[in-house]
């Protein structure tokens, strides 16, 4: 398994031993839940996303520029002064990278120091049964983009370090601390002593009426199937977008902004 | 090229004749923008979108079905009851589908029941450059949940009747009318005189003490570049969100998820 270590070299562009084949593939299979859980590794990809793991204190890896990315732009340049970086061929490059347009840049970062065990924020937004990853990394950049730092990811959402999620966040999670739950129901019984539980769901109080000041947890839940009866058993207060138009439901990434950015007035 | 016929029967459940090969690769093409431009056709998948466009004015041309769907799932029974439709084997199917999770049920659609000449809404959004199609299908859909009936796309935005697009409005295409702008600063420069133009951006007027009362276009923009100086140009006000994290910009769906729940209160 690959040492994971803090590469920062001053002045020195590329220290690091060459990657063989087999590191190759290990770090493509960080594609895969099973691998992240193991190691604690990531994929992040994207100038912008790569950036702002590097400014993180998550540990980097390795550090991949695809053969052909001019080092001499202005943006490539400065993220990677000072790092310690490898450049891959095409073909390696495309075995780790998730996307069509990766921008070149791929970063190995370790999860590790974004996960916190109890939640120290007076808002958090939880998480429940998400099943699309862009889902996810939108909502995590909303709550950045908001000042919300703390989420709490329900045990049956879609993988949070997938790298579709990583990339929907643009950066943002690097930014916010994430408690993964083993058991979401049970733990929002447990914060439930200090928090207000929010469930956002059809039919319950308008979200523009709804007090958000104190301690509260807002609750948001697969997008087909909405909360399960034992979430809303774990639930203070229900509250709702309400609509007039046509449209069944609305997005939950969408949800979310709208009733985050109502937290905040 | 297929005709194009409303297919309702009453109590025949299938009298379309099969579909050739030669067709299914013809409805297949209709993943390119080229051949759904010069037909008008598009594909629509799921059954909750497909039983929308059912109820739509939209023309229905022609209406599949997996093979090994299970016809006899109350949803999927209402949903074919009265239409003539034809069962493909997975292989002719998936070279329609698009997606992994089709649901079985794929609907060829004419839009050009969709499309209007000039607004006629007192409120409409209007789309800038937006490269992501399930921006714009999300933001179709959370325009269908408040009542906001009418979108202006502008010409280098992603197509509309991109598959992936459909997919994400979640059957909203087809509660919404569209104009197809062909040059949107210059639109926007004439409805000016009815409407007041109003742009989201960075640096502009705090979007919770504007006064969205009275006719308005509201832009959102390129995920990316945002608004360029000719849509800025066209602008009576810009409306910013402001954050207090540290993203350094929300997705362009959630802002305008944001900006149209606000304009409803």
């Amino acid at each position: 398994m690959p040492r994971v270590a803090r590469a920062r070299v001053s002045m020195v562009s590329s220290i690091h031993p060459m990657a063989t084949k087999d590191e190759i593939k290990y770090y493509a299979s960080l594609k895969q839940k099973k691998a992240r859980e193991e190691s604690g590794l990531f994929i992040a990809e994207g100038r912008k996303i790569v950036a702002e793991g590097l400014k993180s204190p998550c540990e980097c890896a390795r550090l991949f520029v695809k053969a052909g990315t001019p080092k001499s732009d202005p943006d490539v340049a400065s993220l990677l002064e000072g790092w310690s970086y490898e450049t891959l061929g095409e073909l390696d490059f495309d075995r780790i990278s998730d996307t069509e347009n990766s921008q070149g840049v791929i970063g190995i970062f370790d999860y590790r120091k974004l996960i916190i065990q109890k939640p120290t924020a007076d808002r958090l937004i939880a998480l429940f049964d998400l099943a699309d990853p862009r889902n996810m990394g939108t909502i995590t950049r909303t709550c950045d983009w908001f000042g919300i730092k703390e989420l709490l990811i329900g045990e049956t959402c879609v993988d949070l370090f997938n790298p579709k999620t990583i990339r929907s966040t643009m950066g943002s999670i690097f930014h916010t601390r994430f408690i993964l739950s083993k058991n979401l129901v049970d733990e929002l019984g447990r914060y439930r002593e200090t928090y207000k539980i929010v469930t956002a769901d059809v039919a319950g109080t308008d979200y523009r009426a709804f007090d958000y000041s104190g301690k509260g947890i807002y609750v948001f839940s697969n997008e087909a199937r909405g909360p399960s009866d034992g979430i809303l058993a774990a639930t203070d207060e229900v509250v709702t977008i309400p609509g007039g138009g046509k449209a069944e439901s609305l997005n939950v990434a969408s949800a979310a902004s709208i009733i985050v950015a109502r937290i905040f007035g």
